[in-house]
C-alpha cells in the first residue's frame, strides 16, 4: 500500500478534515498556508485522469464540499485547487485558501506548525464539513 | 461580458483546443510549457466552488477529456491541473503537461511563441480531442 492509502485506512495518523465512504481529506503536513488540505480517493489510483468519468465527478464534488468547509473555517478570497502528483503515486487534490495567487506557489517555504496547531486547524475544517 | 465569455462566444479570437455545448478549451497565451491550456464554462461563473454539484462534475469530466487529448498531443508524465482564478473573474482550469512538478510553478517565465506555433499546438490537441 502507498502512504496515502495507509493514511486513508488509518494505519498512518493524519489530521482529518473530512471523509466519506470513497474519499478522505487531511492536512498537508508541509502546508503553504494554514488550511492547506489534501483530498484523496480511498482506493489506490495514481493518475487522476485515469479515473472513469463517474469517479472523477464524485471526487471533484467531494473536493468542492471540502473547499466550502475550508473557506468557512479560514476566510479567504477563494480556495485554489491543484493536482500535480509526480511525487506520491496516489491521486491527491491540494486545496489552498488564497489571499493572493502567490499562496499557490509550491516553491514557497512551508509553514512549520506544532501538533496542536495542526489539530486545531483540522478540527475547525472538520466542524464546518460536518455542518454541510 | 468578461474576457473569457467573449472568447467562448468567439468575439475575441483564441486558439481552440476543444469544445462542447457547455465548455470551451483554448491555449493560455502566456504558457508555462507547450500545451498549457485553459478550460472554461461558457456561462459566466466566477468561482468554481460556487458551481452546483452537477455542473462541477460535468466541467471536470470535460477537463479530463481535454487532459487526455493534451497528453496524446504532447507526451508527458502527467497533465497537472490548477485553479487559481484571482485575476480573471471567470472560472478557468489550467491544464499543464508536466515533465517535472516545476512545470506547474506559475512564477516561471512564460514561453514566447509565434502565432504559427500557437496554431500548430492547438490543432494538435484539437485533433486528438476529436478522436475521443
Amino acid at each position: 500500500m502507498d502512504i496515502f492509502s495507509k493514511i486513508a485506512a488509518g494505519e498512518i495518523p493524519s489530521y482529518k478534515c473530512a471523509e466519506s465512504e470513497q474519499f478522505y481529506a487531511f492536512l498537508d503536513i508541509n502546508p503553504l498556508v494554514k488550511g492547506h488540505t489534501l483530498v484523496i480517493p480511498r482506493r489506490e489510483v495514481d493518475y487522476i485522469f485515469d479515473m472513469e468519468d463517474e469517479e472523477i465527478a464524485q471526487y471533484q464534488v467531494f473536493a468542492k464540499k471540502v473547499a466550502v468547509a475550508i473557506k468557512r473555517a479560514f476566510p479567504c478570497i477563494k480556495v485554489g485547487e491543484a493536482v500535480l502528483g509526480l511525487e506520491v503515486p496516489h491521486a491527491h487534490i491540494h486545496l489552498i485558501p488564497m489571499q493572493s495567487e502567490k499562496d499557490m506557489l509550491f516553491s514557497n517555504p512551508k509553514l512549520k506548525l506544532s501538533e496542536e496547531e495542526f489539530r486545531e486547524i483540522a478540527d475547525k475544517i472538520y466542524t464546518e464539513f460536518k455542518k454541510l
